[in-house]
């Protein structure tokens, strides 16, 4: 760890390179536990129909943020590492299974009803309503599995506490939890702080706890995880809002998925409760707070972080 | 523990006044921790709607079979507790939760379209489907929060096994994988085999899970650990086998849920496929077997377990 002067601004850091290689290991990882081959307990193999479904929601497309994050902030804590441990690289593959759970979940014809995801029909459309929703609870079931292998690769202390960071960003008081304000909150005007509460749970848990859990695999500092755990509520509020933005912004093409949508479901946005223009502020004031947080980290190179943090605010999709 | 011949017969232990005690303390701890008050994290609470969905599917109803089975190996193993450890407790109302959640999607109009459970009207009814679907959800999000207390009541490494069982009974080569098949299944004549491999995942690993969860908590013998195994999947079997028989011997009044479903969904069982009289002899079959393992396990007293197998077998709901 070094003082936070030496910490070197973004704009130097090659953030295209960084993800690619990362990804590369992700991708591989995924292709790998995902399949019929891997999913086998007691002597049970794991039907290839659902197998299938649950490959078809995760491989092959996302941009894959919240493992992105889980290794940024793993490496970063580190200080040293140039490729994932064990433990890291499977919590960053466990974020992307939730995450990948709650948009097959979320899609389906009771939830917001949506065929196209990343430019592909929807799971429900693809396998039907019922594979649908057993390939999102097998999902959630396998990020667990993953978080836990059997044999010595990863001590079980940070099984266990990776287990629960996860749960907890999962669960009720996290991404379920938003769910469910978000749907009773249809036809409703929201006051500001409730629509960050909603958010903050919706989507900034995930992401919060990618971070969260990348950093646990290195064992942070009182310091740093405190640091952490603030660029993470930033940067997974700042997601949202430029989800919002973009809803309104961008057309179905480039983002892969129905534009427009939340509009026409009146369903309250930071558009919708403070116009455009103060949205984008907000989100630039949000990106600030995280590269903030990062200075206050006292980690010597967080150049990632604050490269996936600036990517977050000013994507185009 | 003891050698076999000191194992006393199942007819002299009161099941009911062990499975009393067991239940008030299940009860009471499901009741504490499926609240408003108890699911908070990072000052984020979850919201009221949910958690009344997530408790009126899981409290007041049911048998509680998996908690009791995870209860009876810990006691088992342990060879004096008389009353649960937290991670027993914790383990034994985690199993609840997946179970719970199964129920909750199972009942849902895109899988079986139940509208009665437990002699109440089921979830999606009652709150909506899209309630139902993110209920269902968080209980199983909760499970492995449950399992993975904070601070240092359960001890990391243990922590660290339950979440990897119950991730593993829970998920696609478990319940989960058994549920992909049956629906595969219907309208298609399935081998006896096929059947029993079926329901080895949908109800036999979860049942097996709790047996092996609830000796974990006690660090079981190998020879203790494989026996259990092994009376694990006899009742897991079990279980289903008399499941099929009371669906077509049954009522719904007795069953608390909608008799002669299976039939009318023309959904392989092994009454239609090897008759109710050569079922019922199967169930006794396995109820032996699971007698037997018991005899191997090396363990002083398995009436609890014992009389639990018997339970399942002879049951009338």
């Amino acid at each position: 760890m070094m003082a936070e002067e030496t910490a070197v601004a973004p704009s130097t850091f090659a953030l295209d390179g960084w993800v690619r290689a990362r990804l590369d290991q992700v991708e591989r990882a995924l292709e790998r536990w995902i399949s019929a081959d891997a999913l086998q307990d007691s002597g049970h193999a794991a039907p290839v129909a659902l197998v299938d479904a649950m490959r078809y929601s995760v491989l092959d497309g996302g941009k894959r943020l919240r493992p992105l994050l889980v290794l940024a902030a793993y490496e970063a804590v580190d200080g040293g590492a140039q490729r994932a441990c064990e433990a890291a690289l499977r919590a960053a593959c466990s974020v992307e299974l939730i995450h990948a759970y709650s948009l097959v979940h979320d899609d389906m014809p009771c939830m917001d009803n949506d065929v196209l995801r990343r430019g592909k029909p929807t799971v429900h459309v693809q396998f039907g309503e019922a594979s649908a929703l057993l390939a999102g609870d097998a999902l959630q079931a396998l990020a667990f599995e993953l978080l836990t292998p059997s044999g010595d690769a990863v001590d079980g202390a940070v099984q266990a506490r990776l287990c629960g960071l996860l749960a907890r960003a999962a669960g009720c008081s996290g991404m379920a939890g938003g769910q469910a304000i978000d749907l009773a909150s249809v036809g409703h005007q929201l006051s500001e702080s409730e629509l960050r509460e909603m958010h903050q749970l919706k989507t900034g848990a995930l992401l919060q706890g990618s971070v969260v859990m990348g950093a646990t695999c290195a064992h942070p500092s009182p310091q740093a995880l405190a640091a952490l755990k603030d660029y993470g509520a930033a940067i997974g509020l700042a997601f949202q809002v430029v989800d919002d933005i973009l809803d309104v912004t961008a057309d179905s093409a480039t983002l892969g998925k129905t534009a427009g949508k939340d509009a026409d479901n009146d369903k309250p946005t930071y558009v919708s409760l403070m116009g455009l223009d103060r949205s984008k502020a907000y989100a630039q004031d949000l990106l600030a707070q995280a590269q903030q947080a990062l200075l206050h980290s006292g980690l010597a190179d967080t150049r990632a972080l604050a490269a996936l943090a600036d990517m977050v605010v000013n994507r185009a999709h």
